[in-house]
């Protein structure tokens, strides 16, 4: 990146961006998030922001094709990106249908199936939460969808998945259009992430202008970004190839037993649902999660509180009351997540110094 | 920012973002790009991904203003994702009336003047174009505006000007509500710039989500970049103050004499307009741009054609032939920008290179 800041500083579209191979890097940054993905070369990358941006634009997208009489699925536990464009839309008079989410963190597909007919044209679904971690049923869902609604433009929000775990554009994204991403969230660069486009389906850009990336996202190519998270999706993706994604989850696991050790009445949220492999989402009945997290800063321990988005927000989490948590319960919820860098020794040092604090 | 990305890489919104301080690095920068354009306090600095989201953002909600019986003013010389964000509303049936330019480069007054009436709800005036250079006369437009439409919401695109030459919202840009700009023009990085929200004006955002930068730009915030852009913005600042910006357009004019020495019937756009201090557009009749530009590179100089948005297009310069210049003309022009860094004899030695290249 410091080298794309410092002398390779040229516009990727002047002239002289392309004599230097500036197109090559970005070709490579969408080649390796191909790979880290599973996708083909037709799924198209197109970069953002972050996927915050990819989810605004993807939600126009859906509101751009739903004339009247059809309408708009989501879930109830949508990043709110997703929840807040969408309730601006019912604001419009958009209609939208929200998926419940059941008491293990994962949505209701028998409520799905209640919900879905065949004006549905535009579905957005998570793929893995952001707090829960809770990875969803998105290729039942998605069956679901493309029986009833077969021309439903699909697109999920991926952001706390790839990365963290293998996932494929051939496997259980195989049926998803759209696909949000973002660098941060796998040891890449802030400020960037992106919008996968498949099976030739075309969308209105949601930031038009000078025409860059096939003009479905214009401004000036971020290039030291894109030549950061190009790293970090190789690095992520032999990781995973590896198989250190496992080794996260049976730490991940190890801590968690050992937080029961100490603390018997911990309750984790989305224990009996499949899990992204370095979350862990819990809460100690009696400890305030603001008090907890920044004892935890004391002791030089990063953890959330809910999400980041919202750690400054007075409420606890809306989906762990969607789930059936009281609101106590809620408002006692921390989020451990580990990198790919965490060990086992890290993790029970934290357990026990927490302990020591809250004894 | 390489510490930003390296060891203080905390989500500002969490937790431990807070208690390290980054809150104080978005406030220094806010301060910092103050200083730069003469802001006050209340102005409202937002950070977005640059001035192409910026611009399309002041679009949209410009064309949320819009009701029925009222129309936007833009001119025909605006940046694309001006342009072309307000042609995509052109075909929803919104009202654009487009000021024309004269020979000069700068917009016609007389003409603007006979379009605006009361009904004129939003307008969008850059304020120096980002291939001649040429300062509009954004202060008279303004005026003329609120005199006839009190209630119109006025953007102006000042990412060519911003960092380049002493601008004052005080002064020039007293009567404008939202300031587009890009980090990247002022040595900044890529993929940060801003849009500023001055006289109390309240806004949709475009970006919706996390709540964050007061729920008018959520997403992550982008702390490396928005140390970067804070750093250039002082550095930039300091320049300006030292005059340096006199002594860049006094360089410029000694290198147009000195390319007029070499290439007699050359001819520079906006020549006779104020102009930014760094920029010169021209073009030698028979020469082609393209050719120009690659045996430019071929010397280690990297000039433009046109905007670096468009060098891969085939079309010349579009504001050129409506300034009243021919396709011919057109198809050879070039643009030549210096940098705080560039000396007199760079450019006169740039400028005898190419006369030996077209002897």
């Amino acid at each position: 990146m410091t080298q794309f800041m410092t002398s390779r500083f040229w516009n990727v579209s002047s002239a002289y961006g392309q004599l230097d191979g500036l197109e090559e890097i970005v070709e490579s940054a969408k080649a390796a998030i191909r790979t880290l993905i599973g996708a083909e070369p037709n799924d198209e990358v197109i970069f953002t922001s972050g996927a915050t941006e990819s989810n605004v634009w993807a939600v126009a997208e859906g509101a751009r094709r739903c004339t009247s009489c059809r309408w708009i699925l989501s879930s109830q536990i949508e990043h709110p990106s997703i929840n807040e464009s969408l309730e601006n839309l019912q604001k419009q008079g958009v209609e939208v249908r929200w998926v419940p989410v059941t008491r293990n963190g994962t949505f209701d597909l028998n409520k799905l199936a209640d919900l879905v007919d065949y004006n549905l044209c535009f579905a957005s679904l998570m793929f893995a939460h952001n707090e829960t971690g809770v990875i969803q049923p998105l290729r039942e869902a998605a069956i679901l969808i493309r029986e009833r609604a077969p021309q439903c433009l699909i697109h999920t929000d991926a952001t706390q998945a790839i990365g963290k775990m293998p996932v494929s554009l051939l496997d259980e994204l195989s049926m998803v259009d759209l696909i949000s991403f973002s660098g941060h969230k796998f040891h890449g660069p802030k400020g960037i992430g992106g919008l996968i486009i498949r099976n030739g389906k075309t969308l209105q850009p949601l930031i038009c202008g000078g025409g860059q990336q096939q003009n479905l996202r214009s401004g000036t190519i971020n290039i030291p970004a894109i030549a950061g998270i190009s790293a970090a999706a190789t690095k992520c993706g032999k990781l995973l190839q590896e198989n250190r994604h496992i080794s996260i989850q049976l730490i991940r696991d190890k801590f968690e037993e050992h937080i029961r050790l100490h603390f018997p009445d911990v309750f984790i949220l989305g224990k009996q649902a499949p899990r992204l492999p370095n979350t862990s989402f819990w809460g100690i009945p009696g400890i305030d999660a603001d008090d907890f997290v920044y004892t935890s800063a004391t002791h030089g321990i990063v953890i959330g509180k809910g999400s980041a988005c919202s750690a400054q927000s007075l409420k606890p989490s809306h989906t762990a009351m969607l789930m059936g948590y009281s609101y106590d319960e809620a408002s006692s919820l921390v989020r451990v997540s580990s990198s790919f860098d965490t060990s086992l020794n890290e993790l029970i040092d934290f357990s026990d110094k927490i302990h020591e604090s809250y004894p």
